[in-house]
């Protein structure tokens, strides 16, 4: 590939990296046929790896509350609102095949309050974003509004830290320049 | 002590904790003389709280590039903006002591650009602001700035990273409203 | 369909519709193999209509100056700004057919900063964003600039004609909750 | 005169011009006696002249609904939150005269807020303002807050048409630097 | 007149007013013809109607330096900027007269970039408008930039005191919903 | 103390000064031990140090109606939105003393919204806060919802009063580089 893995910053060779995080690597490959450019770019920084994927993983691999595809829905629209091209579009990849819905991660990507998601999604996004945007101004008044929604308090929290922790991740792509990889650009828009 | 630790989400008890995350509240109890209330805060989830503080500690206690004192500045410029109580209280502080400077953390708080900070700081700070509020807007011309002050790679990945840690830290203590101890307010301001 | 054609304003039967509105409508269904539906909410009203697609054409069936793909270019960066649904998704489909290039569409609607595109065109949606987001600020310098990318008045107009005329389209568009048709999603994504 | 019809692109002279396009100026020009700058400057490009125009005369020529003058305060208020001279100030004198009031233009640009305008026609320009400036955030409750003052369909969408027209017009006077005749600045202001 | 002085809060008696107040009161509609609103709204609070007079005369009445005209440039600059119908119609009218020119202060209050000003008063302008609506930001190159067109540090505090100045004098009016007297609207209008 | 009392514009000397306000900066540092720095910076412009003063000590010098405190209160509040040295550090100092309470000033200049005030105090500071970031704007229903606190006209001219009149000196001290005296950083801080 002629496309560089990030505009900036060195991407280190595979074969000098910790083996944890080589073996990592190698089965997110195994897994998904390629290598995520996120997995590349970070392990410029081992330690820093290590803590991003562990409190990624706390966040977006759980299966109670919130769907899988809610939390994808989260990451993609806080990350359409702070424009970063790794986030949406891998993620809108993940959305797409987590939520079997082959469009609604460009609905979410262009705007949220347009798609076609259930009133619930819609409170839950409403809070994400302004996590997101404008969290020293979260009140009571945006609790009481989400719990109208059914929310408690595991998923509230669930809710505002995927918004946080990528707020944290969108940051950290824009500054590398972190190239999505070419394959997430399909993922999840042909029927299987 | 009357008021919470944080006013949203309940706090769990120290004995209910995992082993590792009660030696950690522990050992920083022993060594500071109390708890500061992320501890507290965030052990409602241990999953995140491992990964949150591995990444902290990562970043932080690092020291090499930027010094210890120049690492609490980026805290400190980046969660005023954000207007976080806990972070711009509790760091404000950890700022005072680090740099022996008992006006330095009320001067960055308050405005950075007005602060008394060397012009290499004042570059460290306009690129960590940038990263933190407009990182979509990061361009070449921004590390070409930041790389005249004379910093490398090295720094200029810190200081991004600092910057976008706490952007996810900020929103984290808005959305609970967690509080900084009463301890923090007068630290470092006398004269050891 | 299940889904409406915009969410509000009632859309016009097509064998009510005045003589050269329909026949448009149908050649346009003869030609794409849909009727796209901004065609069918405009019917709406049909001296709006008439003016409109007029605008458009004008605009972007000009071969000269601008390529058509760079004229789709604009259209995705100002609507992607300007959150709309409809001009994202469909203009996004045009322009993956227009520049024979599948992610093209997807990076500029995220981040027009860091998409894959010559300086000449990053100069030129610079100037097209301007124009869209802060007309009440451009300057000579603006004009200075874009002119040192090698555009000539009549290129600098058709920017900034674009970027206004879907500045135009784009509110249409929101306020009547006007929705892509499905078939744009997949568009221009696989090879021929 | 000295100064220029535009600050930047060539007006053709008249005797160059189409001949639909001449015989429009001719008219405009009996009538009013003299040739608002617009006509010259659009003229530039005659078939975005003669859409604009039809556009245009769809819209503010219309005498159902919303009075002319109504037409008029949203295309002020929305042209001053755009910082268009030429239209604030030429469209300030038709809605002087339309109004057959010489105070009603001035406030409208200054704080359509303070203006002396009634309940209705404030919530008329609440919604032209949110048309103009967050079209992409327009929801339900803001048609039930303008239906609630007994604007029906036609009238929204004039309202939203007529702001989203000017978002066009607007941001081609500002490109221009489209000057506003004279002529325009006094007219309305005296009693007849 | 059926219109009130002041939407909010009592307007005193003129007979109930300090002696002092009175007199300028009555010294200023034996010289204008009327009593300027802001005259009779400020003196609720007589130690205010002062104070606020005082330092406006300070400000306003000075010769030398910057001209009587451009202080009040600078006013219809910045309160435009800050929506406030008494200072834009008031002081547009002052502007007018003392400039001997009908149509600055329209062309000023709708765009100061487009006014057919000098590019000295353009600097001026732009100075002062960063005062007013970022004065965190202003930093020695916005010094060095007003340096360049000629002006001192006398005429460079004038211009930040006067904007400064409105900054308060703008806010009161907003809140007070003060209203421009009829007669500011044609004055300096009509050749004398 | 080798920092200047302001980064731009000379400080005159106390024996150039005119008698008064020399008389009132040595009662000043009588009584305080030293002599604030915003009282040699206004000395620059005798008539408007003696306005600024007269209008300041009309504001804040009150004891009825709002507390003594509390005036203080939408002080650092808002100059902290203004980023300003000066005021937060000194205000903060003044506030701390004048509510005894070492904490509250820190609390509200970082985000007042999480302040421990009292709902009547928040409700005061929103309104300061619209009055000084969004004048324009106020309505009646911000009327009604301070009444509903149990503020009257003269409460509420005096929370406006404040947010405007600091709205200029927040300027004013930003434009200048007005430095807080060393001696604010720690007053108030500790128990008598």
């Amino acid at each position: 590939m002629t496309q560089p893995i990030a505009r900036r910053f060195p991407t280190p060779a595979l074969d000098r990296l910790p083996d944890d995080i080589r073996d990592r690597i190698l089965a997110v490959q195994e897994k998904s046929g390629f290598v995520p450019n996120v997995f590349l770019t970070l392990a410029y920084r081992p330690d820093e790896f290590r803590a991003f994927f562990a409190y990624h993983d706390a966040l977006m691999e759980k299966d109670s509350g919130l769907t899988k595809a809610e939390r994808e829905m989260i990451v993609v629209a806080t990350s359409s609102a702070n424009q970063c091209h790794y986030c949406v579009i891998a993620h809108g990849a993940i959305l797409r095949i987590r939520a079997k819905n082959p469009v609604i991660a460009d609905q979410i990507a262009v705007n949220y309050r347009k798609a076609d998601i259930t009133p619930r999604q819609r409170a839950m996004l409403d809070f994400a974003m302004k996590v997101s945007r404008a969290a020293e101004e979260i009140s009571e008044s945006d609790f009481a509004e989400i719990s109208r929604h059914g929310f408690g308090d595991e998923e509230i929290w669930d809710i505002a830290a995927i918004a946080s922790f990528f707020a944290l991740s969108n940051r950290i792509a824009n500054v590398t320049g972190m190239r999505p990889n070419d394959e997430f650009y399909m993922m999840g828009r042909l029927p299987k």
